[in-house]
């Protein structure tokens, strides 16, 4: 069959139900615990931090199948589907024989898949009748993302923006003040936790970490308001699904038969996403595919860390989550890749990775941008460096093909566009970019701190 | 029939011609004049500046429909077919009985429509055996675009971008060196006519007109290397063609019939380029459309200006061109629409218009910014500051129809995003963004150094 360089689904060949992985895996992941008892959270005790609809998707485990409402499939209009990529001046370029796609998701003003799942986060919020919603962001993407959700479903959004980025990256917090969110460089003075952060680190410049307590105490103890996350959680997982059915339909309707399937991983969203539906049918038996998660060298919780209990914000005011963890003391190099500087990695992954479904690997940023500047002068697209690490292994795949001759169909998620991270490309283009691998020392002291219930 | 929010073609109803609209126009657009002799510009003297085949696309007003090379076809695939959006959710917002449609031309890494121009370029000096090409940057999406093109064929790009740019603009000018440009401020002291304006002005933060004038003679001056420009030519206009050829070619198919076609006008690239075809279809009396040209009152070349022979450039070494013009010497406010603030006008929309078959508006920023935030809230597209002059008036079209429960089709081109023009955005943000218009004694004097030819 001939394959066009860009597959668009028809409108009305758009995915009307989202997949949950879940309900295909005998060993299901672990639930969320209260951080205050260590006892699984309970619908009640997660509908005080979540909107009701997302605490009850967070805890379905069972449901393969969930309708996505019409508001949502209408937002998704607006950007969707997105384009499977033949990329077919990749191929040439590399000599191989093999056949590469990308499912790119960067065709939309947060740059990134994100949006999947803050229109569905925000709609949910909105049926509850809520006034807005809070929540951190660390690059900005998912900051970004939420902002247009609330702005064109009319609620307030509350941004605690990692003070670091909130500084470097004044555009991005123009694009989510321009979609009418507040924005608040994180720690700050407006919670207790980040009055408790600035009086013992006076000067830090924040993280993730502190920015996700800072959102969840403003949630809670705001009337009419709930927390939303970009990532990590089961119902992103769920929402991000999109990705994978439309790769999924685009596949099938031309025979394409992907043997391996790369995505990078942060907390796993976008990862999760685009490997659900094919994931089910390797665990229903109907197909295998080589799954590979990609993380940066300098935050390498699949290759490095443990499977267990943790935190997952450094306040420990959240549900704790079981994955694999670098600690939530972790603190990783400041790799431009901010997107993936999460010390955890979505239960749903983990358990996935835990189970022998999928393989991790890790690599070095300038080989990571390396591999990015390529393929820009290549298909075009500048992509984002998280986006990037899919890249650098589809690369190194495809190459291996040339070796070898075999002609593999290699997949990967192109998550997102590079715009807002030119200072990172421009310190490639000096060549004043360095790698950061942490040692063996630092993973063991981040671990050694590991909440007390994994002793149980 | 039922209209899909994103209209796609498939890959084989791609347009495989230019659509040159010079073919159908009675009254020719005037030829270029060699600025020494003021004698028209021939073949010769235009290949001494230009690609050989640019500029038999430049001198050709008699061919309708122009190959599009294979290799250009290609890279077209990588980024278009571009979609032409029906706006429900505007249309919605408004309570408009209007029927609103944008064709977006974004959705590359440029961030604009100039891509469809850059590979045409690029491609025939590449074919001519070139090392090659000069080109000036204002905004930097003309540069951008072109980097990317002569990154894919293997071409030299040297940029001139205008000095207050490189300076505002780091991001912008990061990607270019991503593509592998050289990217100089202008002026700059690798040129005379640099070196003479900077002894003549020092400090001075450059111009279009200037860093116009340094590629130029960057170009004529070294072994192998041709000037290229994104806008204002025929061959620009002709290359653009496919804006409004696909735009064409997906209103056939869905039965749609605008009634009012309206765009953005600069040099007249996009706006040209949208409207070709279907002027085209008006010129031969096939059907009729309404068409308005959207300019900035602090440069309205087409409402306020004058329809003469001028100068392209500051430096006066470029052919001179019949356009509407506000003087060479022009100097526009620092209005936020750089894409846009440029003395003349492309001859051939200059003709059109003068012969009574366009409309011309012009528009304030603040209006426009406006404008802009609204359809980004309410569409998701975050616009330049260029195409939301567009949006501003197909938004004024649409509440009118509230007003007379008219329900027209309103067409506009979208040019593209606005990623990089953040810090315009935080200026409207915060309230801090204001409007000049010229006074007619700034336009008068600016005038009234034409260049003799128009006496004869």
């Amino acid at each position: 069959m001939n394959i066009p360089y860009k597959i668009y689904l028809e409108e009305s060949e758009l995915p009307r139900q989202w997949y949950n992985v879940r309900a295909d895996m005998k060993n299901k992941p672990a639930p969320l615990l209260n951080p205050a008892t260590l006892a699984p959270a309970s619908l009640d005790e997660l509908s005080a931090v979540f909107c009701h609809d997302l605490a009850m998707q967070e805890l379905d485990d069972t449901t393969a199948l969930i309708d996505i409402p019409e508001e949502i499939l209408n937002f998704y209009k607006m950007y969707r589907p997105s384009p499977l990529v033949r990329a077919y001046c990749l191929e040439k370029a590399l000599g191989t024989p093999a056949k590469i796609y990308y499912k790119f998701e960067g065709n939309n003003t947060s740059g990134s898949h994100k949006l999947n799942s803050a229109i569905a986060q925000a709609y949910y919020a909105k049926k509850q009748g809520l006034k807005g919603v809070t929540t951190e962001t660390g690059a900005g993407q998912w900051g970004t993302a939420l902002s247009m959700a609330c702005a064109y479903l009319g609620l307030d959004c509350k941004v605690y923006m990692v003070k670091v980025s909130y500084e470097q990256k004044p555009f991005r917090r123009e694009v989510m003040r321009t979609y009418g969110a507040n924005v608040t460089p994180s720690p700050s003075d407006t919670t207790n936790v980040g009055r408790k952060i600035l009086s013992e680190f006076p000067g830090t410049t924040g993280s993730l970490g502190c920015a996700i307590s800072e959102a969840v105490e403003a949630a809670v103890s705001t009337e009419g308001y709930r927390y939303v996350l970009g990532s990590v959680l089961n119902q992103v997982l769920l929402h991000q699904s999109v990705i994978g059915l439309e790769t999924m339909a685009a596949c099938d309707k031309y025979e394409i038969k992907p043997d391996v399937i790369i995505g990078c991983a942060g907390g796993g969203s976008n990862l999760g996403g685009l490997i659900s539906p094919f994931m089910g049918r390797k665990l229903r038996g109907e197909a295998d595919y080589q799954f590979i998660a990609v993380e940066p060298a300098s935050c390498p919780s699949l290759t490095r860390g443990k499977f267990a209990y943790d935190f997952c914000d450094t306040g420990k005011v959240c549900p704790l989550a079981k994955m694999y963890t670098l600690g939530s003391g972790f603190i990783p190099s400041p790799n431009h890749a901010g997107g993936l500087r999460y010390h955890g990695m979505s239960s749903i992954v983990s358990q996935l990775y835990h189970d022998g479904l999928m393989e991790a690997r890790s690599c070095e940023q300038t080989s990571v941008f390396e591999a990015a500047v390529q393929f820009a002068r290549i298909e075009g697209i500048l992509p984002a460096p998280e986006s990037s690490h899919a890249i650098r292994v589809a690369l190194d795949e495809a190459l291996r093909c040339k070796e070898t001759g075999e002609e593999k169909t290699i997949l990967f998620g192109l998550t997102g566009t590079g715009y807002f991270d030119m200072v990172a490309y421009q310190k490639y283009n000096d060549g004043e970019m360095s790698d950061y691998i942490p040692t063996d020392e630092d993973i063991a002291a981040s671990l050694a701190n590991l909440p007390p219930t994994n002793e149980a």
